[in-house]
This record gives C-alpha cells, structure tokens and sequence, in this order.
C-alpha cells in the first residue's frame, strides 16, 4: 500500500504545518485564543434562527429532509441561490450550477476533472493549503506565482510557464481577500489573467468564499462575472463563510457541459450533499433572507478587522520590519515578522495562550517562514486584543531566547 | 477538457442506466411507486426524535455544531460508534476509526489511496454503480467475478487474476445483502476470500451498508472481524441504512496508518464531515439507542420483504424462467426476466406507474440486461403489493409488443 500516490503525496503537505500546528492545539488544551482556523464567529452564526427552521423540517412525515436527496442538489436551494446570485449582479442558469459539501469539494470536483499527472496548476504564492492537497493528489505540479498588494502579479506568468515547460491546466486563484494574506486583486489584473488564461487555454479555478464579505468597499466583479461564459473560469463557493461552516454546503459555477460532468463524478464521490444542511440554508434565505444576513457580517466582521489592524499597531508597531496586510474583507490578516522561524513560534505562543497558523503552511515552497496567518472572525474584539499581546509576549520571549542562545 | 480522464470515464459509466433511469423517473412525473433508490423507508426514519435532539443542538451560544469540527469525527459520535461496534461484537480501537461524509467517500477515499493507473479491481459482478464510478476515475480496470447462492464464487479467482495478468490491488466485495442481488457471502467462502488476499497480497475493500439489516437470522462475522487487525481488510460503513441517509454519515475502520493518510486526504476533499449531522447522531445513539433502532427496523424491513418476496411469487410466479433472490437482510431483491430487455422495459414500466433500476447499472460489461433491482424498504406494503401489480401489467403489455412487433 505504501506505493500508492496518496501515501507518498497528500501526507508531505498536510503533514507539514496546518496539521502539525492545529495538533499542537488539540494536545495543549488550556485556555488558548485562536487566530487558527478560519472559522465563522460564534456568535455571526444564525444558530437560533437555523434551530426554528429546523424544527419545521423535522415536522414532516416523509421525513424528506433526512432521506437522500437530487445529486445536482435540492431544488429549493437551487432556487434560492439563483436569486442570490441575481441580487448580486451575478447572475446564472439553473445549468450552471451544482451545489456541493462545501468549497472543498467543489475544489476537489474540479481537480479531479481536469488534472491528469504531470499536469501544471499555477497558484497565488502564499495560498490554501488544502487546495495543494487536493492538486497534490492528482499528482499535478504546482508552480507558484508572487503576490503583491494588488494580488496575483500576473505580469510574473508568461515567465513562470516558460520555465515550467508547459501551459497550466488550471490557474487556481482566490481573487478577492485572498486566504492567507487577505489582498484582493486588481481589476486590471483580473482582465490581464483572463486574457492569459485564454491565451493558455487554462481554465481559471476562482476559489470565492470571501467575495461577500467586503468591510468598508463594495465588491469586485468576479472572474466569472467578467469570463462572461466564454469557458474560461470555474468558480467554486461556500455557504460555510457567511452562514455556518459545520453545515458543509457550497456551490460551483461553470459551463453546463461541466457542471453534467460533475454530477456524475459525484456520483461516485458522496452521492450527494447532506439533505438537512441544504434545505437549513435553502431556508435561511427564504425567511431572513443571506443578502441581509451578509450585510450584517460585514459590520460584524469589519469592526474584528479594525481591531485586528489597531492592536497589530499596539503590539508590533515598534518590531523592527515587522508588516501586515491592511485587507478591506474576508476572514485574514497576514503579518510578517523578519528573522522569526514561525513554526517556532507557534510553540512559544501556545505557551502563552495564543494560537495561528506558521507561513510554511500555504506554500510548496521553504518560503514564509517567517510569516503568520491571523483569524480575525472567529476571536471576539476583546479576544484578539488579548491574543495579540499574548502573541507579542511570546515573540519577545523567542527572540530573547534567541539572542541569548 | 475533453482530454481529462472523467470526460471519458465516468461519464461513460454513470452515463449508462441508473442515470438515464433516474433521469426518466424525474421527468416522468405522476404518481409512480419507485422500487429504484436504495433509500429508508419514510417512517423509518426517526424524524420527530431527531428533531427533538436538533433542538437542544441549536440551543447553545457557541454554535458549535454548526461551526468546522474535527476531520476525523467529532468526538462524541467517535465514542458512542465505537460502544455500539463493541456491542455488536466488533470491537475496534479509536485509532483505526474515521468519520465520514456518508459510505460511498469511504469507497471513494479507499479507491484514491489505493488505486493506480492500470491497477486491477476484482468486484462482485454485478455490483453497486457507484463503487464503480470511483474506481473508473482513478483509470483502474475492474474484472469481475461471477456470483452465485453464496455470493461470490471465490473459486473462480485465480483463473480471473490469471486471465487478467496480475494481481488486484482491491477485492470490492459487499458480502452481507449484497447490492444488488441481496446475495449474503458464506462463512465457508470469507475465510476462503481471505486466504486468496493475504495470498496476492491484496486489500479487501468491505462495503457493509446492510450488514446489522438481517431479517429473521443473526448478522455474520465481517471480513474486517475475520481478518483480526492483519490489515487484509479496509471496511466501509454508513448510518445511511440504519438511520437517515440525508445526513451523510458513514465511517470507515481500517489498520491506523491507513486512517492516518485517509485524514490528510480528507483535507483535501471535503475539510470534515457536516457537524451538524454527526452530532445528531451521536445525541440520537446516547438518548435512544442505535441498537435498539435496529431492531425496530429488521422488524418493519422484514415485514416489507416478506411483502415483495409474496407479491413476487403472485404476479410473476407463472413467468417462464421468472426468477428472483430470496435475501436474508438488506435493501434489495434481483429479480430476472429472461427475454426482457430492462432497459426498455423501464421506460414502459413507468408509464404504468412504477420504477425499478434495470440491471445494465450494475455492470461494467454487457450482461444482466434482463434483470431488475428492486428496492423494497422505501415503499409500503401497499405499494410494495401495487407497484409489483404495475410492473407484471407493463412486464405484459412490453412481451405482447414485443410478440406483435
């Protein structure tokens, strides 16, 4: 069995830092503040409106809501979501669409479609690691493309496929408040990768989960809003950032020749997404409606944001080199911190009570050793003042073991 | 895209009858009694009482089951499994358990750490369609092997694996109520499969949905309990059967180093298995007992078979070379028409108002096209008695045709 392509691909990856940190967590108990996960606010989850509809959906005698569902998803989602999209300027067909157990999935669908081994996947350098697990799987090659404040550096590519001896299958971005670093990519930049992407015959895998979620500016236009069906672009999404993670619910856009493919891989992958999550969402958006529901995250969220930026300044204002992204969206800050080993420090942080996620978790590369990702969704504004100071007790503490070692 | 190994595989397959059939029932319409999805009967499902667990789950400030859990289970449905499987005579350790999103991702999850390119599967034949979606999108080749009264002919695999000029990697084997025949594997015959694993060295892929689902007789050993922890066996489960399909939750045992990779895939497919759906079936496993719901269902499903296996004998008793399995437990009765072509005779059948699975879906090859599948846990009695009525009218109406034409 040790011959197989996982053994020796998928454990390489997340055997590196998500694994081995969220373990540390797990095996140090005590009473730790996380910037870890990204996970929703407690308190931004909608539990006891979700509870009230729930006991609608248990009182039914079919009992339909807990029996197998339409592999392509349960109808009145589908409805509710087409709105959804329409609302926001996003409109699409009923063909397009495929709801899935959440983004991951949808990620893992695409992959599996159109990745064959050896095949190039260009990426944003930092990015989600369990998308490079995914990639990995498929033992597809992953080459990573520089970032900057204006996201992706697009002009960096022609140089990147060069090298790499081949055009990528896919390009596989987070265009907006990316994950880990939160920087959105330029609307300029957006129509340069279009063009390139066609000019490769790549298909764009756009990872949306944050789009929504803008605090304090309107959001961009997709990749797929502007591919305007062409074929160009797949665009993944989730439920589980602005509504409830656990309920593990997303949806794909993407050709309808596609999206009939997909559903058959489907079937041979979960048979479908769990009935009761998709008809809890369906109606979540039916009765509070997800438009107003998100309207009130972002201020939730934007204020965990502020927060986040003002105790950054606090903290580390005075670290010499010390720099972070100012993202206006999405669930993450990324700080780096000069001359610090992050997988170091993750431990000296747990000691002191504070928990993230080490740079070299979003990349194949030995690069981002010395950056952190922070959660800012998940802590309460008090919890991340306190685990900022925590985490700048535990940065001095390391560096002055350092110096004195 | 069209070059991606999905496009042509398992669009090939599911393309064939369970999609095409499925697809003829949704725009058929009308009031058809469906002896086609394996899915629970709609009052067997303890809906009110999950309900009432949901409640108590929604109660709760942290929304914790409604946030990311743990990829491999949550902790509180980990450890009433574990006392149920020790129960039931199974006992296995926490190390080699993982949660997941339903059977059919253990299927998946096994056929992507084991299977390579080119790699043989041995499978029943006929066997269930989804299994072989999966194997078919890792390009590995499926041989299959003959069945009979007992199940598998275990005898006929070493000419097969001669034939084929290697070794499988997975034996794909569902022993107990097989899907589809309700076929149950004998003692005789596991102890034998066993021997001719270790011997070739290959892994058993156990897919045991319907195992504690015995009607009038005590469950068999599992392969995974004969093989005593040799690591020969990888077993696939799932509460789909025994308590709510819609919930999506199976779990998978297997030697711990095999779950430990199935983990680090996990991430890259689907994050964790919906929270929401694991908790209510832990709530439902600590307040009402998963053993003593078993009970209550071997009971109601017992009644039911009896009902087909009677309606059977009066509308198809006196059809030349009618035959039908008699099973002991489990979801499905195969029922063989000789001269029918299911296929065809689908299409009429619906139009008379009730559905089956034509037997084409169950293979990778050209046979079984006289036979039908016929699910008898979801309908009632009543319908069980008055779908069997419809499908002998349209049995009829087609071989009149048929003669005529």
């Amino acid at each position: 069995m040790s011959d197989s392509r996982l053994a020796t691909r998928a454990v390489h990856i997340t055997g590196s830092a998500v694994d081995a940190s969220v373990g540390l967590l797990q095996r140090h108990g005590g009473d730790v503040i996380s910037f870890g996960m990204g996970a929703a606010g407690p308190d931004a989850i909608p539990g006891a409106a979700l509870g009230e509809l729930a006991s609608e959906l248990f009182d039914d005698p079919s009992n339909s809501a807990l029996n197998y569902g339409p592999t392509e998803g349960e109808r009145a989602l589908r409805t509710a979501l087409l709105s959804a999209l329409a609302a926001w300027g996003q409109p699409a067909s009923d063909e397009s669409l495929l709801i899935t157990s959440g983004g991951m999935q949808g990620l893992d669908l695409v992959c599996k479609m159109y990745l064959d081994p050896g095949d190039v996947v260009l990426t944003e350098s930092p990015t989600y690691p369990n998308a490079l697990v995914s990639i990995a799987t498929y033992e597809a090659r992953v080459v990573e493309c520089p970032m900057d404040g204006d996201g992706l550096v697009v002009d960096a590519i022609p140089q990147l496929v060069e090298s790499a001896g081949r055009a990528p299958k896919l390009i596989y971005a987070i265009p907006n408040h990316q994950n880990p670093t939160g920087v959105t990519l330029s609307g300029a930049r957006r129509e340069r990768l279009l063009d390139l992407a066609r000019s490769y015959k790549s298909v764009i895998l756009e990872d949306d989960p944050y789009g929504r979620l803008t605090y304090g500016e309107d959001a961009k236009p997709t990749l797929f809003e502007l591919d305007r069906g062409m074929g160009a672009v797949v665009s993944v999404n989730t439920f589980s950032k602005v509504l409830a993670p656990g309920l593990r619910v997303g949806w794909v856009l993407a050709a309808p020749d596609v999206i009939e493919r997909m559903v058959a891989a489907r079937h041979g992958m979960d048979t479908c997404t769990n009935v009761l999550g998709q008809r809890l969402v369906a109606a979540f958006m039916a009765d509070h409606g997800l438009v107003e529901h998100i309207v009130a995250l972002r201020e939730r969220y934007g204020r965990k944001l502020e927060a986040m930026l003002r105790e950054l300044e606090r903290n580390f204002g005075d670290v010499p080199g010390a720099e972070w992204t100012r993202p206006r969206g999405g669930f993450f800050v990324w700080l780096r911190l000069p001359g610090v080993v992050a997988d170091e420090l993750v431990t000296v942080a747990l000691a002191h009570g504070v928990f993230f996620i080490p740079g070299s978790a979003f990349t194949t590369t030995s690069g981002f050793q010395d950056c952190l990702r922070l959660n800012f969704t998940y802590p309460s504004e008090r919890e991340i003042a306190e685990g900022l100071a925590r985490l700048r007790k535990a940065y001095t503490a390391q560096q002055g073991g350092r110096r004195q070692g």
